[in-house]
């Protein structure tokens, strides 16, 4: 089967839940694409295919669902696999960066030994909405002296352009809607 | 190089944090072996090796830490991936299930149609402690239909007794402290 067609069958079983999590917005439920096996795999081993022989050692992915993704591809590339916390969470030092939410901030954290100067980092989360998460995470790893590969996304909304937020590093989304 | 040697050098790569998340708790982070590709690679094939060809059809794992074995395994697997998470956070029709915590209680969902009657289910977590989270999150499994086939942690902490909350269900564990 061709990868167009992977693609669009992955894309087939991502189910919509309209008005969650509040009126108006239309959810991407990805967890009838991950209950399913084959399809799994064959969203992980896209990724691969584009990641291998690129050198990476780390992939960094933000909590919760990101982690879904950024496991197996860190696993099956041979990468170390950080994780991107909520505030309180890790339990050694800490960068922190806070990102603006619709009402408000939060901030996520990252442990200082994380990434060294000159990793070559793939940041992996599942859905790039408006980019604002990603984009405070990017600057942490920048700052960090990490060597940003690509930045990664299961699905991306691309009504939110979340594309320009993000502009001046290498953006890769499997799934568009 | 042998299994009790790989295993004794993951343990090894385990941090001790002293007072995290509070005094007189000496908190396991794991982050140390999630960042060394190696390690992170050899304990995922620890889990694979005791798995593959047991038809797991479904990989259940629990939010947030749980998801990093979950999905490494049934990636590898070609098992479906069935995320337990925290209230509210899962989109569709849920069962939940309470579980005490040391002060109060808290719960967790699953998405009725993750699981079918007569599934392989593998429940994965990062670490066993006294076992509540993971009796409770058992017993719904049990009540969806689900034959559970074990039940792995990366971690064991012995000294909290977590097998005997969880009599009556295989469970593995790959470093014990």
């Amino acid at each position: 089967m061709d990868k167009s067609k992977i693609v669009e069958e992955l894309k087939n079983s991502i189910r919509d839940i309209p008005d969650f999590p509040k009126k108006g917005i239309i959810f991407k439920d990805i967890t009838t694409l991950l209950k399913d096996g084959k399809k799994f795999q064959e969203a992980i081993d896209c990724l691969v295919e584009r990641y291998k022989g690129k050198k990476i050692d780390k992939v960094v992915s933000i909590e919760a669902r990101g982690f879904i993704f950024g496991s197996a591809l860190a696993y099956k590339l041979g990468a170390g696999l950080v994780p991107v916390r909520k505030k309180g969470k890790l339990p050694h030092e800490t960068h922190r960066v806070e990102y603006a939410l619709e009402y408000g901030t939060d901030s996520l954290e990252i442990h200082k030994d994380a990434v060294n100067p000159g990793d070559n980092v793939l940041l992996v989360d599942d859905l790039l909405a408006t980019g604002g998460t990603m984009s405070a995470v990017s600057g942490l790893i920048e700052k960090m002296g990490g060597k940003i590969v690509e930045v990664a996304f299961l699905i991306e909304l691309t009504f939110l352009k979340g594309r320009e937020r993000l502009k001046g590093r290498q953006i890769f989304s499997l799934i568009e809607f």
